[in-house]
């Protein structure tokens, strides 16, 4: 039996990214990381395999070459066993491995909720696993009609591309919410987002819930429970996902409320050997605390570098989850941070917004000019900014993080609105017009008035 | 004698935006701008000017439109004196008006140095000013050989500009420092953009002082101290700019150490009803309070928003000038904030940086990559963010605001390598590739090495 100081279960962003930590903080210690997938998908990548990028394997996180890199020992193999007493592990090929300090970053897959007939073929969830999301592609190229059952952004982004590669394909997207993207944005974009697909040809059923899935082998109808019918030949489920815990609940792990393997700030799971970071491991919101189901590959890079550097000396802590998103749908970047307006004031916050938009360019004629708004969300007493959206140009991907640092360091509406930024004629907006203190800016005025 | 509660002289991006402020906080207070110009330029585009965006007509800061949206009063005179005892301002109209608070945002004027020849016709130095922009601009587009004198910002972006208007017009930059740009970014960034100068054809005289400017009514050559000579028939200063502070001087109001209006973390002058903000006023470095000099339209508009705010009460303070600048050089955005290498160990820090470079999408194939590269600088004992520059795609120019957020902040290395980013496949790099995070990841390697 080979004894690592690290093994690290897992190569996806947190596996991988929680194996470099430690390279880069531990130089001396030897490290392993067990991985189930010969090839690992990009996560966020896998909407667009299903289109611009065209097949899964242009879509991979080159996994092999990065460990090489940082002298990082790797196998190919299913880890069916930990023995947290022995420190050991053991694979499916009967392998065994010791450990000094393990790191369960196992991830999570689709959930695929119980509705009669689906089990039926051409229903495909979104695996992070390259055969099955070939075959899914395949089935595509062949179909008529696309029902995506959820509209949060793996939904929007997979009925998105493949308009874009089936210009004839009948492409319709189910949620059961009021809005698209509702958990993300509020609501003024999310009718944007709304706006852009449809004039797309994507025909939308919101505030509807899916009943079944029809048909005889093959998908051939998704029946609502508004009574409606959707023709389909193809169906793709984009609904959430939920942690892989089975290996840490056999090994007598704890498993917090949603679900995931239950960590302290440290990333350190109930066994002081054992860590766990990204979408298996349980998280807490930044804001109150509470447990939270976000799952993100920015969250998991995050709590990665947390584990990573923890494992034989602690120095850095998790203060949850903030949530920083960001896509493009039509030729328009939607990002977020932090709380929406309604997830705000569910958690009874007294909130108050300001908004500002201006083209990004000084003077508005400068070449590649886009609008570009930002919302910020503040809370009144303290004027803590607690939210932040941006929408239009694909700069906004940036001024998102911009944002995210705001809220992370709890800076006040004025903190932000004196704050020094950085404008250019080819790249901004003008200093006088500058989107994120103006919104600061709006926001304060409402506070006093 | 009309009396306003609040009178500010300037109508730029520090008038401007104070009078903008002091409405949003005071919304019942009487607002006064008097400016000298009829129409103002947007400073930062004035190079664009003489290329893409063609004419100074086309770069004007939208002052009476925004003046009235905010029912600011404005007139067009030149305030000749200001009685501080009295409480008023003469124009040179005659007209006088009385004040409750008065906000200097008198600005700057382009340094002329005292170059034997350097009153000969078709040299011109880039005055904030309308007509005598739309005179140096007819008179390149007769030029046949042009010398840009000072490669900081101005100078290349005004070199570049030309390049592109005329393809056929031969372009040199005449600079005393070593390097183009040396006071804003390292050496490697100011050698990448040398080259990209060269490969457009512009040549570069670095190292070299202008020793005179020779012709007859015409200028003719440039004479450089090295012996070098170049023949012109035009001639760009592109040197720096000096706080105007005539009016101040005469109304007894201090001066600081580099020669603008002495102001405090208020923004109030050493007359406590008078503000000063923009180029005209007095600055102190963020990082060690000493006097600055930098003059930036986006410090004017922080300064401004802080002047605006205090005028009636005080709700903000003025930390000192951190310097975030960005432009874009061939295709590529150059940006940084705070300290350069050299300014930091000047000030004896020691220093450490953590480079990392990666496309700026994910997978690379993904449409519309281009590396982005950032730089960070971090003092080794606290591991506190003292600078950072950014190199390549254009959304650079965000990115540098949140970097600008870190240092506002004193984050630490630990903090940004932790800080949860917003990354997707089209509009950044991957999570596991993030620049600014791991940009600190690999100075903190080198900080414990």
């Amino acid at each position: 039996m080979k004894k690592y100081d690290v093994i690290v279960i897992g190569a996806s962003a947190a596996g991988l990214v929680a194996a470099i930590t430690a390279r880069r903080h531990y130089p001396k210690k030897s490290i392993l990381v067990i991985r189930k997938e010969k090839l690992v998908p990009i996560p966020c990548g896998i909407p667009y395999a299903f289109g611009v990028v065209g097949t899964p394997e242009k879509n991979l996180i080159p996994a092999d070459d990065t460990m090489k890199k940082n002298a990082i020992d790797t196998v190919v193999d299913e880890v069916v066993k930990i023995d947290p007493k022995a420190k050991t592990v053991t694979g499916a090929s009967k392998d065994e491995f010791g450990y000094d300090s393990l790191v369960l970053a196992t991830g999570s897959r689709p959930v695929i909720p119980p509705f009669p007939g689906v089990n039926k073929k051409n229903i495909f969830a979104i695996q992070k696993d390259v055969p099955y999301l070939e075959t899914a592609i395949e089935a595509m190229g062949k179909a008529k009609s696309l029902c995506v059952v959820g509209c949060g952004f793996i939904g929007v982004e997979l009925a998105e591309e493949c308009r874009r590669r089936y210009p004839d394909l009948k492409i319709s997207i189910v949620e059961m919410l009021t809005h698209c993207l509702q958990l993300v944005y509020d609501e003024e974009f999310c009718v944007k987002a709304e706006e852009t697909l449809k004039a797309e040809n994507i025909s939308l059923s919101l505030d509807e819930k899916v009943e079944s899935l029809e048909g005889g082998e093959y998908v051939e109808k998704v029946k609502l429970d508004s009574g409606k019918e959707i023709d389909v030949d193809i169906v793709l489920l984009g609904i959430g996902a939920k942690a892989n815990t089975e290996l840490a609940k056999d090994a007598g792990l704890e498993i917090g409320l949603t679900g995931g393997i239950q960590v302290d700030r440290y990333m350190r799971t109930s066994d002081d050997s054992i860590f766990a970071c990204g979408d298996c491991a349980e998280k807490v919101s930044f804001f109150d605390g509470k447990p939270s189901a976000l799952k993100l590959a920015s969250i998991a890079s995050m709590e990665a570098r947390i584990a990573g550097a923890n494992l034989f000396s602690t120095h850095r802590v998790n203060m949850g989850v903030i949530g920083v998103y960001s896509t493009v749908i039509g030729d328009c970047a939607f990002a977020a941070a932090g709380l929406t307006k309604a997830q705000a004031e569910a958690k009874n916050y007294h909130v108050v917004e300001g908004v500002a938009e201006s083209i990004n360019r000084h003077p508005g004629c400068m070449p590649g000019g886009e609008m570009l708004s930002v919302k910020l969300l503040f809370e009144v007493g303290s004027q803590v900014i607690i939210g932040g959206q941006v929408n239009g140009a694909k700069s906004g991907g940036e001024l998102i993080n911009a944002i995210s640092a705001c809220i992370h360091q709890r800076m006040t509406a004025n903190d932000i609105a004196t704050f020094q930024t950085g404008t250019h004629p080819a790249l901004t907006a003008s200093p006088i017009a500058y989107q994120l203190v103006n919104a600061a800016e709006v926001a304060i005025q409402q506070m006093s008035a």
